[in-house]
């Protein structure tokens, strides 16, 4: 692949990220531009002020998806799309979300500065509510954009405080006329995103070349056994908690053993744990715990479902409790498109950028793009993996290379215009 | 020993218990009286009512405790006491706390209608707030009354609702003059108490002759770990929960496997665990966790907490966590008076009750008075060990079998004036 001559400027980029980052900013160097928010329009307007100044067109959805469009010379061709998000967690990071967004921003002023005009037309996406911290589920936008999930859900959804989600977009003068569902009609879709991981910057890498989401399985898991005093010999006891400790160290055994075919390991999180009746000197009756598991083979991830399965009815005969396995919500594995995947290690080798092909275990719009429009997702590194969190931190190269990487795919998959 | 030629009456002694357990009847066969309420006043009244009507001296000290006196034939020897409670927990039951006070009143009554007189005076004692469930901690009457715990502290202790101890007290018309340091002066106290666990009901048993409580140390632990997403390679983790349950999963074997020279077995109970932040996709940063250990050897105790120590420590570097491991309260082995708690075995094998020696895992008043003078325990068998649960059940034949065991051992102590 060729590199992409494009006058992109590194220090505009950074500029960018940091005019954006004083909308919200917090005492300890984050950001709070919750969706929906008033800070959030704040956010939204100045990026259509960017866009209008290069030439743009914004059209705003009726989920408030804001799609900027840049013509190509083949109107016939499917748009290439570059997105990411804007809003940010309550008390988020200046990148998670504004680095795809922005440097698609510094792709196309870019390209408007050289005059130059692709194949296929561009679309530069700002998705809404990707965070889910305020209305929850994440991923809203494309969600819906893409047919995953149901409109009317999303509009009904209450925050904590009880403001509804349609109520609080057409407050902040963000929801549109144009069809979400439009967007299904993208030929490609990219995204940039900081890997919010350790794994580029541990292996001294920066370029992720994200090849597929994990497949995954979230339980709930209740165990229910004897309340019994802290005075009773241990024999007789049906002690909740001891069977639930003995069950979780199995999960991380399987976990670990659940190797897939590219060596890959599964996962396994036991996030939330409560005990009941929560008095120091009688055994529970009763824990509850949150397991939620992962893995790049789903092969594997069933293998680990039997296994955890299995695991339970024995504890559950050796200890006289009863284990309850319930499945919660279960994803699928979602591959990348093989072609953009490729592109994007392609560009990532010419432009010299240490690179590796890893699945993401996190979840992005890209994600849901992929299960409808072919989809790829670059990862660049951020310190100590630290994300969701004020300290987020990266450095201008790390998203310098992002971009490069972003732009020449991009092109490659547009096609420049040669007149 | 001789049996006692006492009158008496299993009838009586039963009626007694429905008689009082009508004073704060709950739905479900239980009762509701708690320490300091209108309902622990009304049963203080009918207790009051009844030792009045065979001519005991009542008197009630500043915490609260009522004490029965009646006069021995040689007034120069310590008083031998019986004593009990009648408070419940919130969904108590019918046996808690008043066979072993109701007991003591049967024998006063057939030691009234057959006129005889003892050799040392005898008391009979409904100590304060036992269950400690309203004001914690448990045994505030006999903790003050045998110094262990100070009065000025009892007095301002609140309960949930802000009421404080000394004002309820007051208010329900139960604090007296009378010093509880007094009761140090007892000669030799008795308690009949079931057992509330289900050693005597599995093995056939109608007395436990206990010779010793348990000694404890209670702990609180905590594990900080680094937040990382689910979807982060198991490799990198340091999850403070996987910690927390392999240090938990070991508890288990520390406490089985620290066999005393009776080959009595440690205690391990994890009764409360939190875990923050608390999400579904997050690796715990923090867990934290009550400890309760018991065991009938100090030494096997110390043991076990060298143990626990050196589990946590090897833990946290096989982890790269960080485990403190901190000491919240401990209780030294108490045992009971040795000349005690042969007559009251003697006395069980005299009636021909079968019976065995125990420890006592759960605290009474009686613990606590053999910290200060000579004191014995006994058990009789509950239901399935169910108890502070408004299921708990016993047989009229167990309460007539502790009360044959309490009186004869009671008796042999005071010694029956022949004259």
């Amino acid at each position: 692949m060729d590199r992409t001559n494009l006058p992109l400027s590194q220090d505009r980029l950074w500029d960018s990220l940091m005019a954006l980052a004083r909308i919200g900013a917090l005492p300890n160097g984050g950001n709070d531009r919750q969706t929906l928010t008033d800070r959030d329009a704040e956010g939204r307007a100045l990026f259509q002020r960017w866009g209008e100044a290069i030439g743009l067109t914004l059209t705003v959805d009726r989920i408030g998806n804001m799609v900027f469009h840049r013509p190509g010379r083949d109107p016939g061709r499917k748009p290439v799309a570059i997105g990411s998000h804007l809003d940010t967690q309550p008390t988020g990071g200046k990148f998670d979300g504004p680095l795809g967004v922005l440097a698609g921003l510094e792709i196309l002023r870019a390209l408007h500065e050289a005059g130059i005009e692709t194949e296929a037309p561009l679309l530069l996406i700002n998705w809404c509510n990707e965070e889910g911290s305020r209305f929850a589920p994440p991923m809203s936008g494309s969600g819906v954009a893409m047919g995953i999930v149901p409109e009317a859900d999303v509009m009904a959804t209450r925050d904590l405080a009880g403001h509804v989600f349609g109520e609080e977009l057409r407050r902040i003068g963000w929801q549109g006329e144009a069809d979400p569902a439009t967007l299904r009609g993208i030929g490609a879709y990219f995204e940039l995103h900081i890997e919010q991981g350790k794994r580029l910057e541990d292996a001294g890498l920066t370029i992720g070349v994200v090849d597929r989401a994990l497949a995954q399985i979230w339980y709930e898991i209740t165990v229910l056994g004897e309340e019994a005093h802290a005075g009773s010999p241990m024999a007789g006891r049906r002690d909740a908690m001891m069977a639930a400790a003995a069950l979780i160290g199995a999960l991380e055994d399987i976990a670990r053993a659940a190797i897939g075919p590219e060596g890959e390991r599964g996962r396994a999180t036991v996030g939330v744990l409560t005990a009941e009746p929560a008095s120091r000197n009688i055994t529970p009756g009763r824990v509850w715990f949150s397991l939620d598991t992962r893995h790049g083979d789903p092969g594997q991830l069933e293998a680990m479902r039997e296994q955890i399965l299995a695991r339970a009815d024995a504890l559950s005969t050796a200890r006289n409790v009863t284990i309850r396995v319930e499945e919660f919500w279960r994803a699928p594995l979602t591959p990348f498109d093989p072609v953009l995947v490729d592109r994007v290690q392609a560009a990532a080798e010419a432009r010299g950028h240490a690179w590796s092909r890893m699945p993401t275990a996190i979840y992005h719009d890209a994600v849901y793009c992929a299960r409808m429009v072919p989809a790829a997702l670059v990862f660049c590194p951020c310190h100590g993996g630290i994300s969701h969190n004020e300290a987020e931190s990266i450095t201008p190269d790390w998203a310098r290379a992002g971009m490069e990487v972003l732009a020449d795919a991009v092109l490659a998959t547009a096609g420049i215009a040669r007149s």
